[in-house]
């Protein structure tokens, strides 16, 4: 929608807001190369000077809400020093699916713009790389006294952004239909199981229920993870 | 060394190599953003055109070995329908880490730029993200009967990379020094015993020889791992 059309009746949108509706507007009619700043201040009826308040390129105003993401992210990793730390950097990346599922139809609009344009895959890939860094780094912290602490923060923070992409374009490729939460908690279960995030399962029941498992030695390590986790019924 | 000079002796080097050389010259001298590709053919003693047959823009100059690497690494993954998946993909990132410790002293040159201007930043993290699409692509074709294959595809394709490149990043970061190669074995052992693809140790001396774990149902798997891990000795 454009600032003279308020489709929500919520009152007239900020104007930063009206500055993405108009350009998403003109991306899709037009094609993203075909639309200029001009054209977007035109049908948002603001001053170009506006426009590079909110927004210092073209490419910026595709992923309006990352830097604020961004931000949500770090401020949720500097206050987290209790949870256990894989567990911990999975609830952070659950922050930037929130920021998708908000808008679907948004989100949507905007992965099929991207896949047409490759300076917007670059745009995306720098931000995915920040994201993956705030995590990284807050891994690092977590893991100053390990040995390999940087190595193993910089491949768990690698794969919860991969499993977390995984679930989420599988649900944009969908366009956005079906429950993007539940994808992406699964995908990034999966990355829990394999560096020592697993929740512990209540164990009030049968408190001194024990699992033997036998195998010779040289049996390869995830055969024998399988039969434990069959074993446990987690498999 | 421009095409003029040639150290190593062994004759005129392929005008690709002196466009390259020429290039980190000026880039080293001047800075990357105040050379010209004018500059660069100037001092390769070639016209304009003989750069932009090799190199489609000053960007590619400074990443001149990755696409055949990129085919390389193809090449190498399309003939290895038998090897463990894990394995596979960590020996196809070692085929990049080999390209950098060719040359070590480019590569150092390169590194410190690359850090120096976001332009090229941002290229870097289009090539990485090929060469992990290139490793993703690989896994999802042998995990293709799995329930969960192209999660467990694109997620150990991302950690491959990451403990690829924390270890060559930290050999660039002590100026090409030590051997490369160790650290990169070691990184890419964290990510295979992570996944799966821990390689299975002789077996022939003791072939009946058995470990038993006692674990009490509830202990986080990881623990259990942890303590396979050390009763196999492999911890």
């Amino acid at each position: 929608m454009s600032s003279e059309t308020d489709e929500t009746g919520a009152g007239k949108p900020p104007m930063r807001d009206a500055l993405v509706a108009a350009a998403f507007r003109l991306f899709l009619e037009r094609g993203y190369e075909q639309t200029t700043v001009d054209d977007i201040v035109a049908l948002a009826g603001v001053g170009r000077r506006s426009f590079f308040r909110y927004f210092p390129s073209k490419e910026d105003v595709v992923f309006p809400d990352h830097e604020r993401c961004l931000a949500d992210m770090t401020a949720f990793l500097a206050g987290g020093s209790d949870d256990e730390p894989v567990r911990r950097v999975c609830d952070a990346a659950r922050l930037v699916l929130r920021m998708y599922a908000e808008n679907p139809t948004f989100s949507v609009q905007r992965y099929r713009l991207t896949r047409q344009v490759p300076g917007l895959r670059a745009y995306e890939l720098s931000v995915v790389w920040r994201y993956e860094r705030a995590l990284a780094e807050y891994l690092r912290r977590r893991f100053a006294a390990r040995r390999e602490g940087t190595l193993q923060a910089d491949v768990i923070a690698a794969a919860v952004v991969a499993a977390h992409n995984n679930a989420l374009r599988s649900w944009l490729r969908s366009d956005g239909r079906g429950e993007a939460g539940t994808a992406v908690d699964h995908a990034l279960a999966y990355v829990q199981s394999a560096f020592g995030g697993v929740p512990v399962p209540p164990v009030a029941e049968q408190p001194e229920d024990v699992v033997v498992v036998v195998a010779r030695r040289g049996t390869p390590l995830w055969r024998v993870v399988q039969e434990i986790e069959a074993t446990l019924g987690r498999g």
